[in-house]
């Protein structure tokens, strides 16, 4: 049996970013440090941040004063105010390309365009952005979302980073066909189009694959779906326990990959526990 | 045998506008009358005109002095102004849809957008709106097109008004995979969108189709090309004596339609031919 990792697999520019900025506030300061919800979707990851004296919290009202991180999926500005307010010290660990699809959101907004944000309404990052993006603006997850809405006439368009370009055009396409204007800017990141990419690439010459990332790792669940579209068993695996040597019986080529906010160090463990069974087997 | 013409058949507004104003024009001066290209895409009808001494020009080097109505199609403004400095007087029919995505056009390149035209490269329209649309713009009439082009990051995108907008559709999504920032002003006008819609649901529901319209009539081509794609034979003429009566052999419901530049008296012309000729089948 043998194991191929994706080309691109694991830690994303922001995540990486994020937990830098994250670690340095720890070495730099003495104060309490936290972050409302998990600084990234990894559970692995935000254990080891806890013992370095990061705190995930779920609202504000838990804190008394200190330091919050602003996580890489970024806040809606209201929050930032309200934590400014009860005399925190932010720290702005938003992803950079995040940060892009406020700013994108924002300005259409000011240019009068009702804004569609296109991703998973639950997420941290879309919040972030609908914060932004004015009284009108709705969230979208694909097609079908579209014709429940009620939209303007003229449509400005961002993506969360995350999401794929496929169903990103898909969307932009049925919103030509209505708006008499559609302004839209991809926003979505080159490290999860090449994370896409590449584990798709790597699915096509592989007998099944294994997918590493938090179960609360947006991109890491819409990682698996679309190897799943590729005909083969796929699994999504937080940690290297839940592998199952029944998966792997018969097979020759395995393929693994990580979402954007899984560690190297996971990938790799991982991937010596799917020998170990292979050895078994 | 029974004949069902389509609910949006015949001259759109904008053909029915630039003859009104062609005949005003007539009624009004007594100076030679010209148009560049036939006034709209109906050899018969432009013949009607011709009689009443308004003469097609295929150069304005042809013109000595006298009247050049601007036909629907529009002119790109450097031909306009030649003929200004000519001292040829100007009468301005132009489609307002046409305008309107020339003034898109127009209002994309001064925003610092790369124009794309979404129609076809030789059709006299597109040739106007690429007129205003600034030295970088371009015209595709496909996605396979885009394959060739290089574009930049900020594309802007108009249409021809006489085009299919799932096709503006499938190219705007290809475009948004490609660039940052994709601006769409969907200027396809809604006469050729009821057209094409009327026309398609009649072929659902005969046997066979029958398409009357210029054969130089892009509209009407097209309408043909997407009557096609519904699995039933469909012909395209210009006028009654083209007809066949093999066409109808043994077929109970034929549908007849016709471009936006077809009269209403040839499309009934043609539906008596049709009749006579189920008579004698």
């Amino acid at each position: 049996m043998k194991i191929y990792v994706a080309q691109h697999a694991g830690f994303c520019f922001g995540v990486k970013r994020a937990l830098e900025i994250a670690y340095e506030t720890v070495s730099k300061f003495k104060s309490a440090i936290y972050t409302l919800g998990p600084l990234i979707h990894n559970p692995q990851v935000v254990e080891q941040l806890q013992e370095e004296g990061i705190s995930p919290v779920s609202n504000l009202d838990e804190i008394g004063d200190g330091i919050l991180i602003v996580r890489s999926h970024g806040l809606p500005p209201s929050v930032i105010e309200q934590a400014e307010e009860k005399g925190l010290i932010i720290v702005d660990a938003t992803c950079p390309f995040v940060k892009q699809a406020q700013k994108k959101a924002r300005l259409l907004t000011q240019d009068g365009y009702q804004v569609l944000v296109f991703g998973e309404m639950e997420h941290p990052e879309v919040k972030g952005i609908l914060g932004v993006a004015g009284k009108k603006a709705i969230c979208m997850s694909n097609c079908t979302d579209l014709r429940n809405l009620r939209l303007s006439n003229r449509i400005g368009v961002v993506a969360q980073t995350t999401q794929s370009t496929e169903t990103l055009a898909l969307v932009v396409s049925e919103l030509v066909k209505t708006a008499n204007e559609v302004r839209v800017f991809n926003t979505i990141c080159t490290s999860t189009q090449l994370h896409q990419e590449s584990s798709l690439k790597l699915a096509r010459k592989v007998d099944c694959m294994v997918v590493v990332g938090g179960k609360n790792s947006a991109n890491t669940k819409r990682l698996t779906n679309l190897i799943d579209k590729e005909g083969i068993p796929v699994y999504h695996i937080e940690r290297e326990d839940e592998l199952n040597k029944d998966w792997f019986s018969g097979l020759l080529k395995i393929g693994l990959t990580g979402g954007a906010s899984t560690p190297k160090w996971l990938i790799k463990r991982v991937s010596e526990s799917i020998k170990a069974v292979g050895r078994k087997a």
